[in-house]
């Protein structure tokens, strides 16, 4: 009978009730899901598809029935605000923001190979740009009794999620309040990802979009919102999620000396060519994409790529999104593609191509991964290079 | 008689009653006057007494008479508003705040090693910290007439100085309308510097402080505040202080291209020992000391220092300001003074010395200069490298 009771608990497996996911995705933990598409697809729109946009789940994905979903606000004076899907799409104005989501841990790989890090092994598409729509946290704390009073004493608001893990610890993080409160914040509760109900992976039916920051406050599967004087006590808001020096190990780290990440640094990768592909000789030219993005609502306004690893560099062309107004000032929430067409250098067997991006606080990257190197392999945005052999092919006539 | 009328032209120098400066200054063009403190004396105080704060002028300083001065508000439905010292001290609140000022040209002679760049060939010390005092810019606007109605079409508040060059051209530049507006951006109409004053050098009796921004927006001699929908016309802000990609030449040059310097990029610099300087071998270590400073209200969050040319790095101790509370978030306009004391490496004859800053959205400096030259050796933020013999000292018992 205990062996029955066992095995019943062994195949009631969390993760069983997870969605069925693209196959193209690269994938880097099954359970819990985690997965980013090719780069050379991702590069291939402004709006990544949600099917491939990367997937970047702490724990099973909860089943949520829409109909009986309630978010509850919390911490304000007025007492807890309760809301069903319902409200949320009906009382309060519908916006839409494009906005980019990028893990901590993008890029991490790059890291990994200066010294083992601790995470997930993320290439270069941890990474997607999706438009996302729902009502403004600001609208919701405000109906639920936000004003100058609460302003005195609050300073985060927490999020906590419906995924839990066996023990029933759910996700959680937060964010400042004066980014959840400004009008130029654009911090949504988001029910739509590119038109559509949120998919599965992506928080149905609720979750939180906070432009400009990391992904791990953009908590999925919204169950709760508090205001608060104090940070999320999570896990992964207090003792993950933060960046150190590379001196820092495992036995020095005290997590309590370091903020917890929100807005990112200035990001850009090559998507394509990948490393270590090929360039026929006879093209005379190589078409080098790739994609860049910043936190903090700043905006990319130049990428430089070099084809001889950093002696020389050229501005590459970005591209805007079809259709989108330029954002407002302080607002570019969103990525740029960009993309360099070179012709070949004539002697050259081989080619280190490299991009760097500057965003308008003429913020750069830092050109090497050693010195920012750090014991989680999270904020891996030092210039992205990849080499390529350029071939001599026989086609000929 | 035309010689005397040429000669009384020549003798009249307008730079003549500029003030008499500070003799530890180390100048680099005395017309129009240009200034830094030495380094170690930079990093000994908190807040830079005003008389070796860095000087930086484009044109002569104008001479202005307190009672007969007028300041313009212009560009509002209401028509002008004008208003007289007296005006700005008693009809606004006074607010003060601590801040940062630096040069877009600071650390340009390292740009200059790499290849000649155009301009003042400034050290390390082309930033200081003071506090300044006076009318908030916002609620000065808000006084002339500003509403949501002038916020659908005005994007920039634009400055002209009362300095002027032999043709009558005003120093003039202009900052985005939603950092002149917010709560938060704490632009100051400034007429006290340190508790005093403005100095002459530093734009008696009205001056912009703009912080977290570059210091070539914080116009001194303030004249006139122009609400727009253009950003100033002028030289230095369609002309000058942008960044351009190392490749970029005066022969390819478009200015029209880069966004206007607004907000500045992380910094930090070691301000002792100095570069070329020796260390004893007796003392069996070395004490570094420098600033860090990060654009937009962002926090420095740590300094990296490495003694072994950037193979190893420690962190280094961040001095906050005496009796001043931590930042608000958002709004760290203040820079840190850092300071670490190692022992010597037993080996070396020689340190390279080398310090990188990280702030509170990660942004890391970058690693060497040549990638970050460009042709107006602004926004020079690499790490600093300083290199320091170790002498053996027979001083003995
Ligand atoms: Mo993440
Ligand atoms: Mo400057």
């Amino acid at each position: 009978e205990d062996l029955k009771k066992q095995q019943s608990v062994t195949t009631s497996d969390p993760y069983s009730s997870d969605p069925v996911r693209h196959p193209a995705l690269r994938v880097n933990s099954l359970k819990p899901f985690n997965a980013e598409p090719p780069p050379e697809i991702l590069s291939d729109s402004y709006i990544t598809p949600s099917a491939i946009f990367f997937k970047r789940n702490h724990l099973p994905v909860p089943q949520v029935d829409p109909g009986s979903y309630r978010l509850y606000i919390e911490g304000l004076p007025g007492g807890v605000l309760t809301l069903s899907l319902e409200d949320l799409k009906t009382k309060f104005p519908k916006h839409t923001v494009t906005a980019t989501l990028q893990c901590a841990g993008n890029r991490r790989s790059e890291m990994n190979k200066v010294k083992q890090v601790k995470g997930l092994n993320w290439g270069i598409a941890a990474i997607s740009n999706a438009t996302w729509s729902g009502a403004k946290l600001r609208d919701v704390l405000l109906a639920a009794g936000y004003g100058p009073d609460v302003a005195k004493w609050a300073r985060h608001v927490q999020f906590e999620g419906l995924d839990k893990d066996v023990s029933g610890t759910t996700y959680g993080a937060s964010i400042p309040l004066n980014k959840a409160v400004s009008e130029e914040g654009d911090v949504l509760l988001a029910y739509e990802m590119n038109g559509e109900d949120l998919p599965a992976d992506h928080g149905f039916p609720v979750r939180v979009v906070v432009p400009g920051t990391v992904g791990a406050r953009n908590v999925k599967w919204l169950g709760k919102v508090t205001v608060s004087a104090e940070e999320s006590g999570s896990h992964w808001q207090q003792n993950d999620y933060k960046g150190f020096s590379p001196g820092t190990d495992w036995d020095t780290v005290d997590f309590k000396s370091a903020p917890a990440i929100q807005e990112l640094p200035i990001q850009s990768a090559i998507t394509v060519p990948a490393d270590g592909g090929v360039v026929e000789r006879s093209s005379g030219e190589v078409t080098v994409k790739g994609y860049a993005w910043s936190g903090g609502g700043r905006e990319v306004v130049r990428v430089d790529v070099s084809l001889d690893g950093g002696k020389t560099w050229q501005v590459a062309q970005l591209k805007d999104g079809e259709n989108e107004a330029p954002p407002p000032p302080g607002r570019a929430w969103a990525w740029k593609l960009w993309e360099v067409q070179a012709p070949l250098p004539p002697e050259a067997q081989e080619l280190e191509i490299i991009c760097k991006a500057v965003d308008d606080s003429y913020n750069m990257q830092p050109d090497s991964v050693p010195p920012i190197w750090n014991l989680r392999g999270v904020l891996s945005n030092a210039w992205h290079r990849v080499k390529v052999k350029i071939t001599e092919d026989e086609s000929g006539e």
